[in-house]
């Protein structure tokens, strides 16, 4: 049984932590947020028996092997930093840091602690449906290009309209578009297509000066793909990926809940499931697997595929940053 | 009732053929082809009496007073000329003219010749449907955006790939992606958002040295608008048109047939009509009210307006090509 600490005690928190119990493979002992009462509110419910609100005595009370990270995102490198310190393995929500400085301190930091794994929560690439788009993508003759898109309406814009600051839409929490929705499509694009040549970003800023919505396109050798993405406004065109005469369709970018394979005749077949239940099942179940038995060599070929994707996508997000001419504080 | 004259006699010409026979508003009278057989072979067919094999004789016989152009891009130009020096009318397929320099000589020449018209047959906006999108642009509080696609493999690549080089795949006839299918989305985003402040193009080039698909972006002061066409795959996904919470939702952009408001509160409206028969007759008959009566105040008014659409439209696409790296030799 893996033993869990988590930091923060948001939705998406308690999303992982009840993904977590569903495999029956970890087990939430310990909980840190800024304000003891909160943490001590989401963990019991949770069934946690620990709880903080002094950041490193959490990692010090040695009552838990794997921190999930889900602070704002400017906050997970310093927070990765001291996991790693403390030798704890660490599961970090997308994206897990804002620039390439921060992403190659942790690289160091993980080679000299190779006892310690850090896992990316990209949760769409974790899906059977993802699976499922890739065996299609291998089966296909020829890709020519894929447009991946992933724009909802955040509720928090609400809160900008009125002249409020949420995180998710601050520089300084290195929140915006990109980073909250676009980081999805690009986990998709560089899971199925590997490292672009070169990345151009056209962003669309909005009061608080990050991106709202934006166009991204990844130049390959033999095609174009272009993300969109946006939290100010919401899309429902499909995303596709492009072979000859045949297409896959996907629903959305993000959540990749309806797969559909039209072949060069028209025909129309149904790839994947359609998945029920708790979205982050299926990324618990791959990080449990690694962080159980790291050594095995299965285990250790896909913690390596995954950091290197991990890598992959925090460089072309960083690009398309300076393509779009949007810098964080922490750049 | 307005006499026709049409060079070109492939499927595009017949359809306008049809069109034009069907508002009562048209006679065809001559055909011009290369072939004279050609020629009076699809005129015969229409009910046309006269046939030419020679493009001056043809524009000399006095036959017709509007002629019908569709014959590949890059010979629009002069032929467009003759027409103007033999005073026809000019009712011409999209793109009308390859680059600016062409655009401003028939500018020049439409001035000398204040009874002559040009009209480019951009079906897509002068539909029913169009103009309920726009009517619905201009209700919504606030556009942040849209997303415009048009993409159709067309059997001519097929040619391509087998080692042909038919005229829409070529350089030399001004052909590929963006003249071929971008026009249509660039005709959308004009005519709803005017000019844009910049533009940039990613085009994939296919072996024939033309774009066979790209992704096109229109920089408005506000806002971005995306620009998805190809000739060489098939999408299946919505162009759309993005308010705050409310989206239009159009199924492609080249033709309209299926057109959906979803408000903010996710209700989904149709808006326009699911059309039905020759997609031509619309533009046909816009055309004919002003060339029928064209110094009308109101037929003055859209006449202008269609023109300096026009010149907009053949203005980005030039823009796009620079952009994109994408030469013609007549430029």
């Amino acid at each position: 049984m893996l033993k869990l600490g988590i930091i923060g005690t948001n939705w998406i928190t308690q999303q992982f932590v009840e993904a977590a119990a569903e495999t029956k493979r970890y087990e939430l002992v310990s909980v840190y947020s800024r304000t003891l009462a909160k943490a001590k509110d989401f963990g019991k419910k949770n069934g946690a028996t620990k709880f903080f609100d002094d950041l490193t005595e959490f990692f010090k009370s040695d009552t838990f092997d794997t921190v999930y990270i889900a602070s704002p995102n400017s906050l997970h490198f310093a927070q990765a930093k001291l996991a790693i310190d403390h030798g704890k393995n660490i599961i970090v929500e997308k994206p897990a840091f804002t620039n390439q400085k921060q992403m190659q301190k942790i690289q160091e930091l993980l080679t000299k602690n190779p006892s310690v794994h850090l896992l990316e929560a990209a949760r769409n690439v974790h899906t059977k449906n993802f699976s499922a788009i890739k065996k299609q993508v291998v089966a296909m003759d020829r890709i020519q290009g894929a447009s991946f898109t992933y724009m909802k309406y955040s509720s928090r814009y609400d809160q900008v309209l009125a002249g409020e600051t949420p995180n998710i839409f601050t520089l300084k929490f290195a929140g915006g578009a990109l980073q909250d929705l676009g980081v999805y499509t690009a986990y998709d694009a560089i899971a199925l297509f590997g490292m672009p040549d070169d990345v151009a970003y056209y962003p669309q800023f909005i009061s608080t000066q990050v991106d709202g919505k934006g166009t991204a396109i990844l130049r390959y050798p033999e095609f174009d793909v272009t993300l969109n993405f946006g939290k100010i406004t919401n899309s429902f065109a499909s995303s596709e990926i492009y072979g000859m005469k045949d297409t896959i369709v996907i629903d959305d970018a993000g959540e990749l809940t309806d797969v559909q394979y039209h072949d060069e005749d028209g025909k129309v077949t149904q790839i994947g499931d359609t998945p029920e239940g708790n979205p982050m099942v299926d990324e618990a179940n791959d990080f449990a697997e690694i962080l159980e038995a790291p050594e095995a060599p299965k285990n250790r070929e896909n913690y390596e595929k995954w950091l290197s994707l991990s890598i992959n996508v925090n460089k072309v997000l960083f690009n398309l940053r300076q393509s779009g001419k949007l810098e964080f504080p922490d750049d």
